[in-house]
């Protein structure tokens, strides 16, 4: 059996547990946190510990589970685990990954240890996907969709603005924008182009909704250059409506095997709840660290680096006999 | 500059012939056959040898291609290729891919060669996905669905009826059985549930048409267990509505992360020539094959045991920067 521990117990940390427990090779050792250690309700029981316990559980947990935010969590704290454990996490802003690489693999050959960062289902499965698809149809573009789902930086974005009781905000793929990438137009699509932004806001009795609706809707990066939309609905509604957190999305290439010949490659995902999935991601690449460390490697790795059948509870043998 | 040559000539070697032509890091040294080499038509310029010529070119290819076919061809000749080469291969025959395996470990061992076997779309890329889907979601089913495309095997089986001047079948997804496993609903599917069978073929002016019809629809494994349609048309005909040899499919992995959530994985090719992407995909694989024997790596690999990376041309720090 794999001994895991899950770091970090939010959204993220509960889908990892869910996975962990639908994983016969994998046992969990406890939930860590920084929280009050009464304060957190495992989905299932288990044991719960102070992160500043970890220390005991060295040589005892084979990987960790980190589930915190790519924010300002996991670049500040992913070092000092890795110095005691192997590690997987879903670094996710992928402007900074090359720096957190370059950070994390310091630590990590020094200490002997193996991490796999930005493990999820972007940056994850659909990095898979676009560098093989890349691979193998050199001769043309891709285009990556997200959605329908709800962006949680979009929804904290609303939430901040006064007067909000509660949002969520949908990611929509545009769909006359994916009908001219499948129809390999390769077209040119900025981002505003490609997505519009639907948001379901509950806002306090006497709050000024024409003043919202503005501030949300001029709000750079986030909103400013997107086709938006705003509809105000009750707090319970809102609830309902966030349900488990769906999300989804597509990787699509179309290209050129040779003059006119054409081919599409495409990869999409349709999740009830992102963070089960994301955790159930993050709890195959444990599997994958686990078995590559008692093998001797070191050092930090991404989807590129591990070969899949680590990911896998079957044998090589069976692998091929039964999957390939 | 990475130096390869390509064994046999037909559909696939010239689709392996495109794509190397398309990959900036990889160099034809040549193209060797079996047949009288004045008899080979390049589709681009290019040395062809008699593969009896291949030992004078020991140590000067990194990677063989091989583009013979599963049933007779690659298991009787890949292993006194792999004895002087590293090779790579489309060895199809799912049955027979663990016996193919071991014969071949041991003579890549023995010859501090690597091969890379099962490489194409079909074993290939949709293993990738069927590996990576059940990692990721174990608690499900997947499915995988051909076509609508042509099957070369089943087109050759009509054209050895008395009678019969040319055909071509197209295998075809069954809607139906699609739209069930798309709303994950989990059914259990026969060969014949899953796909239809469409033939084309062209006959003799005195053949008797209604018992070629009837020899093809009764034809035991090939027809008998699916919904077969006969249309017969002219030479010319069969000639166009064959193409390029269109192809494709997709693997679908339906299932839950938890009670009541339910996630839908696809990953799904439309190719307008079968034998150009399937040679894509293994000029990928050799420039992964020619990385990696050069970090020493010898023995028989899978999709499974590659780390994506090798398959492009893009260094590990491009990837993570540009493309995780």
């Amino acid at each position: 059996m794999i001994k895991v521990g899950i770091v970090g117990y939010g959204n993220l940390g509960k889908g990892v547990h869910s996975a962990v427990e639908n994983a016969q090779d994998l046992k969990l050792v406890g939930i860590f946190t920084r929280r009050n250690v009464q304060d957190i309700k495992p989905i299932i029981e288990t044991k719960v510990y102070s992160v500043n316990e970890l220390e005991k559980f060295k040589g005892k947990i084979d990987v960790l589970l980190l589930c915190g935010g790519s924010a300002t969590d996991l670049p500040n704290t992913t070092i000092n685990y890795l110095k005691d454990f192997n590690t997987v996490d879903s670094f996710d802003t992928h402007a900074k990954i090359p720096d957190y690489y370059k950070k994390l693999e310091k630590v990590a050959k020094a200490n002997k240890k193996l991490c796999a960062i930005s493990i999820g289902w972007d940056p994850g499965l659909f990095s898979i996907a676009r560098e093989l698809f890349g691979a193998v149809l050199p001769n043309g573009n891709d285009y990556t969709f997200w959605g329908k789902g709800v962006s949680q930086g979009h929804s904290d974005a609303i939430r901040r603005i006064e007067g909000v009781i509660d949002a969520v905000q949908f990611t929509v793929p545009i769909d006359s924008a994916v009908n001219r990438v499948k129809k390999g137009l390769n077209p040119t699509l900025s981002a505003g182009e490609k997505h519009s932004r639907e948001c379901f806001v509950a806002v306090k009795d006497d709050a000024d909704k024409k003043l919202i609706e503005k501030q949300i809707k001029q709000m750079p990066n986030y909103f400013a250059d997107y086709k938006t939309t705003v509809n105000f609905v009750s707090q319970s509604e809102v609830k309902k409506i966030r349900g488990k957190l769906p999300h989804g999305g597509f990787v699509i290439r179309t290209g050129e095997s040779s003059e006119k010949t054409k081919d599409i490659l495409e990869f999409s995902l349709k999740l009830d709840s992102n963070p089960e999935f994301t955790g159930s991601v993050l709890t195959a690449y444990a599997r994958a660290i686990a078995k590559m460390a008692k093998e001797g490697f070191t050092g930090v790795m991404t989807v590129y680096d591990i070969p899949l059948k680590y990911l896998s509870s079957l044998t090589n043998e069976e692998l091929r006999k039964r999957v390939l």
